[in-house]
């Protein structure tokens, strides 16, 4: 029996303050020890990490706190929360960051239920438990807020791994989403945030079988909406409405609502060959998949170039498939994106693409993508192509 | 604090046969005594019960039965299904059918564990216990399946009072959606429930306040969808993706998709207007919205044409508002809808109509409305207007 499912159980609050209702929304929850996970500075220098423990204080809930996680976020200080959790009993985790401390919190909430390896759940085991874990959220990016998935880089590994896990128990119970709070972001973040999200969207356009319009129609809201308003934020960081299309379109973006009743999840090969790149040079991840989209895009082009054309009518209002490249491409470069590997900063020679190639199909053993099968073959010339 | 909330927990189950999970969903949410609630008999003849009382068998499920729920459902047979969940100590309620079916569903799910009179729900009471409540959908039309309101005619009043209740406990925990279920609606129930399903994102649309351009894009393919699609059923009943696109609409249409991060949740004068119509004349409610829609809509332009022109651009490519208003009306008698009350059966005469106006503001107690707030006289001048 071929069916789709459609699970976005997280109890969204948006709009100005709410990260305020923390203490409440947790009590709500019977959250009695609570671990605050941060980055690296800038929640508390901002003032927002006051803010939430006043409001768990006022709201007599006990808290720890571990911060410290990088972007592309580290499995070695999530062992260390996982410790913090298994020490101080903790029952609920708040992230007050982006997708790295999403992520981050989402590994720890495994591994502190668990008695074995927490990278096993990165290996492919299935998640049977977990503490919940709700979001506090400053960066429009990732959709970690209500997605299933966590990617977490293999810190303990030379070169380092970047493997993800996807699991309903990953979706977090609440999300405090204040548009407000991405104002600081720079325009660089701000430009890899918007290509993330386009990406999720992009990646579950392309696959096989039917689709159905609504969601084709839904998806291209998605993407219309992050192209309109990321050019307003670019030049004005603190215009409100526009952080706010940006932010509840990267949560919609990597929900499932745009693959909704499409057979498969989407392709995702960018998203695999991107993560190489993540994982050892450590670049954004946004830049990463906007350096590789248009070599992916016209590789596969030929597949079907009717669903890129689509993308192209919907989007741009133009159906054809190599304007519709070109315009995505030249979307991700008005954000301020890298569109190949050099400007990313990466000496593609043919060594370093076969490595990479390599890496992503785990030495010939695995294919990537389902709009079309890559094999390893095809990885290494999509790396080239970007070059 | 002003914030909007977004929280749609039900467990979407989307695709053929996926009837057949009944049995093993209810098991993963530990049901063990389940009332199969349904309607007047189709899913008996339909052999879609048989189906379902073997699934549950297959998986160790005891269950005991309530049929017989009509549209516009009514409270006194609720009030049997109380009982027999009292009696039977039941622990769950598979309603199995469309809206009428789930929206007593959800009436019986609140009065079972409630010691006074379940109406005390729909006079304001707010509900703080249920039993879980799953959906096997038959018709697309009410997006009960996922949204939080029920309404129930109450049958023990002269004339019938009809009322909602709106509750987040009132969200079904899972909805198994086959489109195939769907093909044997009739071109007339599948006019109404298209109506429906596009007045419940249409009254979404009309509200006062700044609006995200996101969620006018998301509402507008919503609508979009519909007209396409219901188009396409109309002359072929059987068109599995036509199907699945209304089902899909249906319940994105009225799970608070359509107005997120609006500070409103609508306007919703028209289903107030129209509740009075399907309570006193037993009307279906998509017909009967129908009816009413073109005048309300004519009443109160003036107050923001702007948004009326909205609508035309991002559902029909003009903007404007005239013609924004005469092409949904075009849409609704496509439909095979009435769109007047002439049609939809009733003689207004004046005397009919402050009859209408007098009950649907309580004797002028109660203004209906956001986008613009009408009073008692100006729910006579819609009815009227709608003769």
């Amino acid at each position: 029996m071929a069916y789709t499912q459609y699970y976005t159980p997280t109890h969204v609050y948006f709009g100005r303050e709410t990260e305020k209702l923390a203490g409440e929304v947790l009590k709500e929850h019977n959250a009695h020890k609570v671990l605050i996970h941060s980055g690296s500075g800038s929640a508390e220098k901002s003032g927002l990490l006051d803010i939430v423990r006043k409001s768990l204080r006022d709201n007599g809930i006990n808290f720890v706190e571990l911060s410290g996680v990088k972007p592309n976020p580290r499995l070695s200080l999530a062992r260390q929360g996982i410790e913090i959790c298994k020490r101080e009993k903790v029952d609920f985790i708040l992230a007050v960051g982006g997708g790295s401390v999403i992520d981050s919190a989402k590994c720890i909430s495994y591994g502190s239920l668990y008695d074995g390896d927490v990278w096993d759940f990165y290996m492919g085991k299935h998640v049977e438990r977990r503490i919940p874990v709700g979001v506090i959220l400053t960066l429009s990016a990732t959709g970690s807020e209500m997605s299933n998935s966590s990617v977490i880089t293999n810190d303990e590994k030379t070169p380092n791994d970047k493997n993800g896990s996807n699991n309903d128990l990953g979706r977090p119970v609440f999300a405090l989403m204040n548009p407000e709070l991405t104002y600081s972001v720079s325009k660089y973040q701000t430009g890899c945030g918007s290509t993330d999200i386009m990406m999720h969207t992009i990646e579950r356009f392309f696959h096989k079988g039917p689709n159905l319009e609504v969601t084709d129609l839904v998806a291209a809201s998605v993407l219309r909406s992050i192209i309109d308003n990321t050019e307003i934020v670019l030049e004005k960081p603190n215009d409100y409405d526009a952080r706010a299309n940006i932010m509840w379109a990267g949560s919609l973006s990597h929900n499932g609502l745009t693959n909704m009743g499409y057979e498969s999840t989407g392709d995702w090969a960018c998203h695999r060959l991107e993560h190489e790149l993540s994982a050892i040079y450590d670049v954004a991840h946004g830049a990463g998949l906007a350096a590789i989209w248009g070599a992916w895009a016209n590789y596969v082009k030929d597949t079907c170039p009717q669903r890129f054309a689509t993308l192209g009518k919907l989007v741009f209002g133009v159906e054809d498939a190599d304007y519709a490249i070109k315009a995505v491409v030249d979307t991700f470069k008005s954000f301020g994106m890298p569109t190949n590997l050099k400007e990313l900063g990466i000496d593609a020679t043919d060594k370093v693409c076969r490595m990479l190639a390599e890496k992503a199909s785990l030495n010939g053993k695995k294919t990537l993508g389902n709009f079309r099968i890559l094999e390893t073959e095809d990885m290494f010339k999509i790396y080239k192509a970007a070059k």
